[in-house]
């Protein structure tokens, strides 16, 4: 298994993180987006978005952060990490959509700003990133994980730009119930970091 | 089943689309944006987000479009709207990620602020809009349908906001593969249109 990586995308590491949970071992291909190497030829003939993270396994090919997360889970996971019943499956499909739009065009945006002097709108982007926290706060404060008894990907597509948040401006101080749950994800066996997530339990 | 619906939103559309295909029943409830119903103290206890669609489905109740499909094509369809096979459900859900980026962000974003006069940066939603258009048309020059041999959820859920995108100045005319596609779902048995989305027979 081949990854297109890059060691700061929150979404490379959704993927890192993944394969770390279900201990699969993987080849990492950095991809230098300074030099625009994403937006070669040869790399759009493998992602014609021109976006890292792509994994490549045995001959399948397979662009963007939750279409892998739905990938490793099918194919090396059990139900555990994608319940397969239409109700529980919708759950995690709520929380996967959440991490990619509030979290993403929020939260991710606002960072990609300030880290990477992307051209958003800062403002825009922490008022929409801070509606994902006040949807999970309260969600997360009476329930361990996002969906059902067990993590899923949906935890797993939310983690990384929640906990980098505050690289975007944006404080979790107000929401305990979202930092208990960071820690949970943290003490899970086989846990991998990144850069620019802080350890809770420090 | 209950729809909690507007009939001018693509994102509801998608849902009334998909039951029309499967030959579903359900009542619409109409949510009146314009007097901001969907941010009532009710309707949050229903949706966090504060958005229609949301699907109640005896004592289920889904939001998120890409839920709603995913949930109707589970519960009611077959494996054809969505395959359980690892790579092909990979490929549908690249697409369901496309049409929560660029498409919803681009394409439905700049129709929103001609429309309803939202406050985005109008030049840099169609920017974004159109850089999904130019992945989807290669794609569709050599196949019928987004992923494998037959429609899936993938197709309905990119379908409303790039048939609705001349609504937000980007128009369809350089992407023939594209508006061949759209003609093929408007063929589909069931099929139901909405105001703002041509007739590419006409």
């Amino acid at each position: 298994m081949k990854l297109h990586d890059m060691e700061l995308s929150g979404n490379c590491y959704k993927v890192r993180l993944m394969c770390a949970l279900l201990g699969l071992q993987y080849e990492s291909v950095a991809v230098d987006l300074w030099k625009g190497e994403h937006k070669s030829a040869a790399f759009l003939q493998l992602n014609p978005r021109g976006q890292v993270p792509i994994l490549e396994d045995e001959g399948t090919l397979i662009w963007d952060s939750s279409a892998i997360l739905l990938y490793l889970a099918r194919r090396y996971g059990d139900e555990q990490w994608l319940p397969l019943e239409a109700t529980k499956m919708a759950e995690v499909m709520q929380w996967l959509s959440v991490s990619q739009n509030e979290i993403l065009y929020g939260l991710a945006r606002a960072r990609a700003v300030k880290k990477f002097n992307r051209p958003w709108d800062i403002a825009q982007c922490q008022a929409l990133g801070k509606q994902a926290l006040e949807i999970m706060e309260p969600h997360l404060s009476t329930r361990q994980w996002l969906t059902g008894e067990l993590p899923t990907i949906a935890d797993i597509a939310c983690y990384s730009y929640v906990a980098l948040a505050p690289e975007g401006g944006v404080s979790l101080e107000e929401f305990p119930a979202i930092r208990l749950w960071l820690t949970r994800i943290q003490a899970l066996p086989g846990y991998v970091g990144m850069p620019g997530i802080a350890d809770l339990d420090d």
